[in-house]
């Protein structure tokens, strides 16, 4: 009935346990919970089911109904509706939070969320997710700074263990895929930086493509031909 | 116009290429490139560029005309088609790859690409993508161990800057994330070795609450009441 591997987890589990120091908030008395989550699908979830773990009440909103109710028993609460409504921000309390969760998947839902947070809660603090560059851009246009895109590090992992299959050992491997993300985290910024109007922010199909090569031909300059294998180069 | 960051990355980068050692094949003369990637968007862009970077060419099969055939330049290809149609595999030398990357986010397509390529090329290697815990379950069904949730890291990198924001220092917040990210890689392979027939594979919005409430559930066992910060437990 129990496995080595869940043996081996509950006693890591139990040393994390011991050498941890509780947040500074009361999770009993404040009539709010400390982390709104905004978007209950797979990525505010994930979210949800860690901070469960760790012992802290969040505050779903979710669009459609979806029949998670049961997570008030968890100390959680859920309410349905468009989280940029104010209406709705207010029910949720979202003045007592120490935290909003922004991780709906939608642009548009996404962007004025994040737009009506940061005008009627200009202290709370968002962490948001971004389904891809431009998306990225316009959080950052709303002074959002902590902005993770969805797909971005399973995509690296990925990417780590083809590089793996390919031949390269572990540690070059895992070292080629961190300095590319480090590589593509400061061209997002550079690329933000050089954008011209907000015109370039609704993105098309051929500017997607521009873009792409643009980074094509900047992950050159930086890896550049050095970076290919000998094979290739003799 | 060398800003530090950059000075610092090419050093970094200089130091890596010095001691990686190039993958096993012949890049130039072989008719196909090592890799094929299935699905050319944000997922599989991303592992085109580490690709690139590290001197691997790649053949991308995708769905929708993209105007990415600049890639070409960089020693890659680009074919636009069902990647499920065995006449695209077979034009695109699948045959002589190493290595397939199933970076196809639509469930069925991804699925139906996976068939044709285990049953046609039994030996070559897939790292997948999958989208959600049931698309995760279709593909093991193929046999293809090597599957990443695509959210999932990014998630669970979101969940460890929430826990930060909370009061928990980097070290405790890491660790958290870390204990969840192996409880829930080992509940992905306990639901699927429960899961009875193939109809339980068509998620309903219903099935998937019942799914979530039953990860909670399992969460509070591993992690449990002790898992509550000392406010909660007074």
């Amino acid at each position: 009935l129990a496995p080595l591997s869940v043996v081996v987890h509950e006693q890591l589990l139990a040393r994390w346990l011991e050498r941890k120091k509780p947040p500074e908030f009361d999770l009993i008395d404040g009539p709010g919970n400390p982390v709104i989550i905004a978007g209950y699908g797979r990525y505010g979830q994930i979210i949800s089911r860690v901070l469960r773990m760790t012992g802290i009440p969040f505050t779903a909103l979710e669009a459609s109904y979806q029949q998670v109710d049961f997570v008030r028993k968890f100390g959680a609460k859920v309410y349905y509706g468009d989280a940029s409504r104010l209406e709705l921000l207010e029910s949720a309390k979202t003045r007592d939070a120490k935290l909003f969760v922004l991780a709906i998947d939608d642009v548009e839902a996404s962007v004025k969320t994040a737009a009506i947070v940061r005008k009627h809660f200009p202290d709370l603090p968002i962490l948001a997710r971004a389904r891809n560059r431009v998306h990225y851009y316009r959080l950052r246009d709303l002074d959002i700074e902590a902005i993770e895109r969805d797909t971005f590090l399973s995509s690296l992992d990925t990417a780590r263990q083809a590089l793996e299959k390919l031949g390269l050992d572990p540690t070059q491997a895992a070292r080629a895929v961190d300095l590319f993300r480090k590589h593509d985290k400061r061209q997002l910024e550079v690329q933000y930086a050089v954008r011209q109007d907000e015109a370039q922010l609704i993105q098309t199909a051929a500017q997607a493509a521009a873009q792409l090569q643009e980074l094509f031909e900047s992950d050159v300059k930086e890896g550049g031909a050095a970076a290919l294998p000998q094979s290739a180069k003799a």
